[in-house]
């Protein structure tokens, strides 16, 4: 006999599912406005295939590594068959388990598709394949088993409501990895290191992708309640409120720091601040998810730069800064403000997490690296990775410029 | 104890909030389309900062004063404490107050972000972010609370169910006074005052906006109802049919008006049927719909011809004809169809709403005319608002005319 | 007194019906994206208008036709007034008739919109409309009444859950007819008859399309239901895991044949594997569901070569390869597949349908041709469709190429 309330949670958690899924053509769009547009076919493939690698490969052995039983540190059921974790009646979580199954699928695929920016215009199509696989086998399901598979973080109470901590830091520190590994594109930096900004090819679609990412984010936040509760409006509302103090606040300080106020910057920072609120937007009032989000707006100016100057990182949209950083700080925030969350508890978590995911990124990277080759050839970067990894422009009825 | 009834009403308004939410993609990317590439960049950040600043003054003022107690012209209660007006069970008007909260904050940025297309092209941001903050606080919600605040209009019987008059009307009527104290853009007029065409430079982008509203437009008047019903399939066939009958009319009005079938034109006549039928899409039948939107979709293309070439009103995007002409259309059709609406009740409020909005916006717009002035300068228009106002260009890697 | 069960089934359709409206967006953007940018403005109208005579059309007559009675071969009554086919408490299906109609609505609309790509580019715009039209009144209600009215082919058992068959397949089959009276564009094949490569002039636009089609699709697929089930997660995942599987072996398939990894043609992959999926993403296990995605995936590919080298329909966008063959797909495996489904039934069905469909799409095509003519002058052709049918240019401040 079918139960109302269960439908009803249903229902909810697959509305959910469909708005992280969607956030893919945000993050396309995004990734894809900001960067040239030589590249622009390569970066929205890249998108499409890791979502449909991501869907694959958390199907048959992820789903099993986070959610297949009590180990704290990996799951050890449902391989192949991530069905056979359900009881009896086919539930799972409180669900039916092909309920739970696409709504975990979308947010395994949400992880992978942030590296893809951060490495935009010089990696390798296959290599970037091979990555997107990987993370969804054995990076985002183990630290995701710690966090929310029933794991050791969450037998201490470690809170990251929808996925500051375990979404968006581990894509984030994956993208730091394979962005340091792969080194800047051509022309980034000049002989003396300064670094050259190149500007993205088309705002309107990256403006887009945010508007999409923002709207999307209402199902990330409020569907991870995985239930029709009285509190989805105030989730929604910390997370509309951390998002919108954010950009307020980015937009102040480019205004202040570079005398113009910035626009893929500010749209950053809008991203900044739902990223920042993800993990304690259910514990947290009003006036802490705007601090929470003003924090966030300032943070990501300074990381963006940090990055950029004195790591020399390159990274063409920002990822590192606003998933990585901003993740971390999403994490820390909830120990502080969280209510009957631990500082002492986010901060062992964060520092496992990154830990492992870092430590696990580079190896992958630096395997890549060292056998396939994870850069496509000068010439190949040059004349746009569009032309020579696919065959195509982008924009076949257009010139454009090559080079910035 | 949760109630299961409630429930599927919270989550009805939260994909209703959502929906209203996403608009702003919607708004962005025809205001973008609509207008030209040099003034890409900067119509984005309009679009995406009203949005902010609404969130955030309709958060800490504008609900006070439009949910904030049964004073018949004004909310006096709930400053910078929304949830304080919540009863001892945190419910507001049947819902948990913070799903109230979220859905009424983003029809208040659906209002606001109308003004933009309007004085698209030639407004100085920074007094856009003024204007932006203002509406948001003392425009909107008094009207908004006469409608639905408890206030006057809602007391005598008033019928807006999802905004014709509130939203749309305010909105374009805001508008309106912006542009007229704005100033045409330059070129738009030659010599002799006759109007000169400036095509929008992104008509796909344009479109999928249109589709976006369409979409979102759903969720506006469906969710209205803020509640599960058994007649949201009938709000949703009025709103469609109003839309599909505009579209079809505007069509064949440009078609034998101009010879052929206009893009542009055609597109908005989308949006005048739902702006139409917005305000009684639950009390009118599918015939009275149909009706209604070939009405707006014929009021809309003389409406603009009449803003453009005898009014002398210049306006990108014909924001004063879709929202606050058709929007005024709307309000008196629902005294004329609407089952158990009056007229006369229908006149006074669109008189009431019309005149407070107009008096309040060009005051608004007056002084900032008169303090940071409203216009950029001559050489920053002529040369671009991203260029002077952002320091970038929307198309980095493309050519294009900075003239028409 | 108003039902919850009821009320959560009409929250679900409702939510159904406005994914699958958001599919124009994607169909509008895949079809622009992938065509050249001197048609752009002329191919949106299109999509624009198909929705807009498809939602009147089929309101007044469709309708009527598909759900009008039990005759097996055609419906009878509602024409006008479908909703005097409500029983006494205005129910229709299990749910209020306006729900049910508003999601009938917008799935007609989905057959009507895949025929503009195929026939893009060269199509007179007034010959469209009546085209748009006439499938809403006479070819898809009639099939649909078939498959989905209780017509003969639901009475025999033929299974089409979302509808391959229904809306695909027989989108697909007009789009086939349409292409092949309209005849191919100038310059697609040489004096010899070989075809040219014609490439479309934005794939980020046709990309973010697919994306928003995917998106959709989950309405699509699990609104099919139209009510909240405990199976809705089951039908998500084996359409995701289709659409996954479809588009990693496009791109395999591509990758070897063609020596690089094709987008426009890897976009197709994930379209088309949706397509084979929905007539059984509720009767087949996930492993089918990879294994039916990913034949589509191979057949995708050889069915656009097959049109385009061997029976010389030019189709722009790959529309008769992506709805028709994979929708005839999707419909015969679901009888080897399906569970409690049958073969020779599902042959049975694909035949009548297919046959119909084509019959009544090439005399509906051949009258359009002998009358008012299916397509434009050369020059027109030549000079773009949005110069000479709309008076405009789509990119207004940009130079492009008119030809490839």
């Amino acid at each position: 006999m079918e139960n109302t309330q269960v439908l009803l949670n249903i229902v909810w958690t697959m509305v959910g599912a469909f708005l992280v899924y969607f956030m893919q053509a945000g993050f396309a769009m995004v990734e894809t406005g900001f960067t040239r547009a030589k590249n622009s076919g390569n970066i929205l493939m890249k998108n499409m295939m890791d979502f449909v690698l991501g869907s694959i490969f958390f199907f048959i052995i992820g789903f099993a590594l986070m959610f297949g039983g009590s180990n704290a540190f990996i799951g050890t059921a449902g391989f192949f068959n991530p069905k056979s974790l359900a009881d009896a009646d086919g539930m799972f979580n409180g669900l039916p388990i092909g309920v739970f199954m696409i709504f975990q699928t979308v947010f395994c695929a949400t992880s992978a598709t942030i590296v893809s920016g951060a490495m935009a215009e010089r990696t390798k199509f296959i290599s970037y394949l091979i990555y997107s696989a990987a993370i969804s086998v054995f990076i985002y399901p183990i630290t995701g088993h710690w966090i929310w598979g029933g794991g050791w973080l969450s037998q201490i109470g470690f809170h990251d409501f929808a996925g500051s901590t375990a979404v968006h830091m581990v894509g984030g520190l994956c993208a730091l990895a394979g962005a340091k590994m792969v080194g800047p594109r051509i022309g980034k930096y000049t002989k003396e290191g300064k670094p050259v900004a190149i500007p993205g090819h088309n705002l309107p679609l990256g403006a887009l992708g945010v508007f999409i990412l923002w709207f999307c984010w209402f199902g990330f936040n409020c569907g991870s309640t995985t239930a029709a509760t009285y509190s989805l409006g105030d989730i929604a509302m910390t997370t509309n409120l951390a998002a919108a103090a954010a950009t307020l606040i980015t937009l102040i300080v480019t205004w202040v720091r570079y005398g113009k106020p910035d626009i893929s910057m500010t749209m950053n920072g809008a991203l900044a601040g739902l990223v920042a609120i993800t993990a304690s937007c259910d514990v947290v009032n009003d006036y802490e998810a705007l601090f929470i989000g003003a924090v966030a707006g300032v943070v990501v100016v300074f990381a963006v730069e940090f990055f950029d100057k004195v790591v020399k990182i390159d990274d063409p949209v920002g990822a590192i800064s606003v998933h990585g950083v901003c993740g971390a700080l999403g994490t820390l925030f909830t120990g502080i403000f969280g209510e009957g969350c631990s500082f002492i508890t986010q901060l062992i978590g964060f520092v496992a997490v990154a830990a492992y995911t870092l430590i696990l990124a580079f190896i992958l990277f630096f395997v890549l690296k060292k056998t396939i080759g994870l850069r496509v050839t000068e010439k190949e970067e040059i004349d746009g990775l569009d032309m020579h990894e696919h065959g195509c422009s982008a924009y076949a009825n257009f010139h454009f410029h090559n080079d910035k």
